[in-house]
């Protein structure tokens, strides 16, 4: 069901045309004159018309779309929550993910060392970046291949399944070979291409908000990925452009409850790259677990400032312990377990 | 000290007249010529000189200043947490505030029904609008000095201190009469005679952050309330507008450590205005204490439907009640106590 | 009318409910069951009851109002456009306003200096002011009375209105002893006490847009005025906070059309603000014309690095002699004329 | 060279790491021992480092750079504007492109029947979907090489270039075979891989600005284009994201002048999809041209209600005319052509 305002100065003829259009589109009108506005209720199926084909006709003023744009995605499809299993590691429905590792894989001996911190201190899936989107064509752009390679290799040995990002249709099938979770980054969220293809790939997929994406836009997005026939999708909050200069971008933890009200998918939060500050990130996942997320994700690097890649943000390995602490402590006071 | 960046096609004579105007000033000039750019070191009091008036000078293409424009509210002046006390509740240092009550006091009889429940449920400040700041000059605008004395009654059967919003500045005498505590409202933070006003007032502040405040800016804003004289500010992050269209605003969290680690102020959080949605607000409220908040703010109501003002967002006495025992749980995780 | 989506997992009892709450306000029902959703259009008087009214009744989705919630300042309201005159010059209907002067009035000598400028260069109106809304407690804060002296001296002798801001409803009896037009500052525009002072006193308004108010709610603050009595409100829009750090604010041109079709009132544009950069100040004037503004609004200063305040926004005379040839050019082009 | 401020608690072992870390880059450290805080000046050549790399060193409380992180795309490597041709048309220099044309292309006959007219109203490029980023994976996503082909063909027919749309870094190849220019849309304004192949196409490149990035990072997307060999790269502002909801997009125009102090690239604006209402578009379009635009970018559609996609936002033919009129007027008063 649409509502169609009609314009205060629309003549008899308009809105007679109004209602017949509705009619050809397959609609049942349903009339309502007001004293300052008349409204048109136009009843059907709402995913076969957009609002837009609605808001083109002369004399309308406004389409106001009564239902959600996203189909498999929405909880009224699907009351119970997905549960996402990443190799042994469940996420969703009460489990945690604890993503951690270094923005990109830099060499074998780093990862190594960086893993087992992580994977001590108590993270359950390690991340490390192959291909990097760098907003500078002169920025270390990631080992590639050789990256994925070693990712599989320290994962394997630790015990930890991993997760990377790909950028480009044409490195899903290789990326496919190495990762157990695919990475759809922020500034992809909306390439759509890029989505069906991971759509149609064999691994759950980690797709990342977009800096100014609404959260429908970011349902709409995964709807792409299920509408491909992949199931398994984790939502991941990472911050949103925002006006605040002391922060690399803004924090939306309501998008946390605001998922879960509309969909079924699990989602997580990423302070790593919402706040971009190390003396923030902790505070930022402990307030992720208390809000109900199904994991966080956060960069830890053993040496930052040899990082190749966003070492101001990431969390040393002794910082890292203390937070997995401190989360364990939330996650029993919320009645959930690390995945 | 401040930083003059000098354009790459300055004169020797434009460069000159840099260093002698940062020398009539009263800093010390510090030169250092690069490949690229030269760049001017200016040494010496900052708070005397804004970095504008460095800006304006011809030839200079830009100015950084490296300290922070507020000092009274910073924790390099002060190191330990403020603790703010209102009637008998203390806020910071580990105590938590937790503020409750319907939007706007509407009748003795309705705010006494609230109150006695919030009481219970474990509230120890209650708040209630005499003065209410609408968009719409068309709307229920409060009680006015009547809806004091209602709210200092209840507030005193039930052994609570009251807040209350402020709006004018010659309103504060008399608001002064009634509340425990003044709040300086979203739409306020920059109406500088009104935080003169209250800066003079024998009473706490509650300074809540305007909606596209930086973090900085609400700083700036209580800095001006120490300055004339009063040392007990409490901040209130209460959401920020976005492009989100789903909540009211945009929670930003993250401003609870960013301001921990720049002042000693403490720093309470809104739900309820952040997103004006009661499914979102409890997740909101715990993520709250987790991340360090010293208290927070929800509007409650027994009838949201009959509410005179912004009714959608209360929560119920029933789901506040429930709130409140999932707090405690996190209250006790993070070591901490209800003020 | 108001439309009512209701939940879909709503009772019956509940549906009856809403039905029977809309009738008691005075509203008729009107039910259309759809397959997905069942709507409920509230007939009647949407000006007496808001929208959140009928959104905190149990079992509503949302309520999505149709009519604008401003009267007074409609074009629905009134179709001609309002011109607003100061002193000798007309606003709107085809008359621009050019309004000019420096940030702040500092001496007698310095504003007569740039009086004479901007009255030789084409400027009609003369801006300064003297109570400045400053972020900072430690900034000068404005010559007060005494600016308001100089200002009415300088403004009579080049026979030029005068414009200046007023900050405090306390203010605005000694104002409008000087100035010719009061000014609202973009951090008071909901001041909601000070527009009622404003909207009782003889003269007209300039309402400055918040950073961060969409023009719905601009339009709401003139309606405050309007609805106390003055009806001379001339809007401005002057840059809104944005994620974007390279200008001050991001100027929303299109409010302008924008408003000129919601809104009988006219409309100018302070590029000065909005960029708070002289090399964009100009283009963004030209542009301000050519988008129908009814006029503009520019900081000049002749010493900008000795100004008391915003010295590097402001515009040399001699640009801004050059500024108003170009636009003079532009005006012609649209078929208006300068005030 | 730039800028790393010394936290005010650093040890001078941090400082003298600092110090050494600053020289084993490469740079020399140049510094500065303030009352408040210390500063040291790095100076070398910044596009080697990061300053995120020096942002880690532990003591570092700020970096602040000094140069601008694009060399290719900036004014200071070449002073003269950039002329882009697109066929026989030129973009920049005064010569502005005025591209028009139905959002996607649909059919031969509608294509035909939209081209006719823009062409004769006066647009000189002609625009069509082929490839459609849609948000919902349920709407049309264009004809494909079909689209292509009738593109083509309607172009050559009435002797327009024509400007489509490539979405995935697999269509490359085929686009170039058909079109004049390859538009890269806002969603993929930061998809790396595919700016890098557009890169070596050889056709010039239309990089419309993704939804919430800065004047800088979009000038970073033109730098990868620009280093992998394509000089010939338009820009294009279409809106931001922002809390105003009553436009789809902020128009930011004043990134026309922006963008021109900092890059000698010609930059256009398009106010379809900025405003995404047919009834500012025109005024926008014109402020365009007055701000200094090199072209507009305008969406035509002879019958809008049956328009497969965005028909609410594109201007009826008999509207294009009108504005093509006004803006000659406009072109005339700034002194420039149409391409």
């Amino acid at each position: 069901m649409m509502i169609i305002v009609v314009r205060p100065d629309a003549t008899e003829a308009q809105i007679q045309h109004i209602l017949d259009r509705v009619q050809e589109l397959g609609f049942t009108p349903h009339y309502s004159r007001g004293e300052q506005r008349t409204i048109i209720g136009a009843i059907g199926d709402e995913t076969k018309v957009t609002a837009e084909s609605l808001a083109a006709i002369s004399g309308v003023e406004q389409v106001l779309p009564i239902l959600k744009p996203f189909k498999l995605a929405s909880r009224e499809l699907k009351r119970e929550d997905t549960v996402v299993q990443v190799g042994h590691v469940n996420i969703g429905g009460g489990s945690l993910a604890m993503i951690a590792g270094p923005c990109a894989v830099e060499s074998y001996e780093r990862l190594d060392a960086i893993a087992g911190r992580v994977r001590t201190a108590g993270a359950n899936i390690l991340r490390g970046g192959a291909f990097k989107p760098r907003t500078s064509p002169y920025s270390f752009q990631g080992l590639g291949v050789e990256g994925l390679r070693i990712l599989r290799e320290v994962g394997s040995n630790y015990g930890m399944p991993v997760v990377t990002e790909v950028m480009d249709p044409r490195q899903v099938g290789i990326v496919v070979e190495f990762a157990d979770m695919l990475q759809i980054g922020a500034r992809n969220m909306q390439n759509f291409d890029l989505l069906r293809e991971v759509g149609q790939a064999p691994r759950p997929v980690l797709l990342k908000r977009a800096m100014s994406a609404t959260v429908k836009d970011l349902l709409m997005s995964a709807e792409y990925i299920l509408a491909a026939g992949n199931p398994n999708v984790v939502l991941c909050e990472r911050g949103e452009r925002s006006f605040e200069d002391s922060t690399r971008n803004m924090l939306d933890l309501s998008a946390v409850p605001n998922v879960k009200g509309q969909s079924h998918l699990p989602i997580i939060v990423d302070p790593s790259h919402a706040t971009g500050r190390p003396d923030l990130i902790p505070d930022m996942a402990k307030a992720s677990v208390a809000a109900g997320a199904d994991g966080v994700h956060v960069e830890v690097h053993d040496c930052p400032e040899k990082a190749l890649s966003d070492g101001p943000q990431a969390l040393l390995p002794d910082n890292f312990d203390k937070l997995m602490k401190d989360i364990r402590k939330l996650v029993s006071a919320v009645g959930k377990q690390i995945g």
